[in-house]
């Protein structure tokens, strides 16, 4: 519905992880930039333009969430049952992507309307792969939610 | 959480679309079979195994549902408001595949908590093309729920 490349948040708090998927979506067409958080309470912040993040209040919401569970503060599951209850966020597409892949956590997430769990791949170009393969999916085959 | 391949529910009223969709899905190694029907009260039918699909009991669910909007006897939108409000399906992955991309209908959708809204493309091998990007992204990088 919106034209032009988009803006994505990832949250994950391991920085090796954050930093090789920044690696694999740049040069993407369809990214415009990738907005880093750490914590979950930093990705409500982001998301809501509230504390360090007040001056968003008249930035595009970002047009895809990627989003690790085991996070600092505020855990993953914690921030998509918040994304997923509010009517300003729920239609975002948040995509669970986690090293976890225990039965528990995936159907927590599916119960609480994430759009889509991807388990991080251990190797390295792997998750490379992966990584673009959510962005391609979700940025030019997915129809988004009107900006 | 489930190796091997899976089943799929189509549905879709127009027989040239379902027709290249399955024809898109044939040969794919992690589709074991393709469930085709044409309304939406079928499509019900088909997943509470009632009617004429009460012998579908013991069945497993499909893993995945590509959902047109446009059908007849009861819509697109209607089927999945049922799907996503009953535990017993709300867990598994609905895209809308559909014709139209009236933001009202993709609003609706991700409202109702569609977890994919595709918009079909008119080109018969954009359109071949398209659905294959689906499956591989939901059957192979998606992790789906327990079975």
């Amino acid at each position: 519905m919106c034209d032009g490349p988009v803006d994505i948040l990832l949250v994950d708090d391991q920085a090796s992880d954050a930093e090789l998927a920044l690696h694999a979506l740049r040069g993407l067409e369809s990214v415009r930039r990738v907005h880093v958080v750490r914590n979950g309470a930093d990705a409500l912040d982001f998301l809501f333009a509230r504390g360090v993040f007040a001056n968003r209040k008249d930035e595009p919401a970002p047009r895809l969430i990627l989003l690790d569970l085991k996070l600092p503060r505020v855990s993953g599951i914690e921030v998509l049952d918040v994304l997923k209850s509010d009517p300003q966020t729920r239609n975002i597409p948040v995509i669970a992507l986690t090293s976890s892949c225990e039965a528990c956590d995936v159907e927590r997430c599916y119960d609480l309307g994430v759009n889509s769990y991807v388990v991080k791949p251990v190797d390295f170009s792997a998750f490379t792969e992966t990584v673009q393969r959510i962005a391609q999916y979700w940025l030019t085959t997915n129809e988004a939610p009107v900006c």
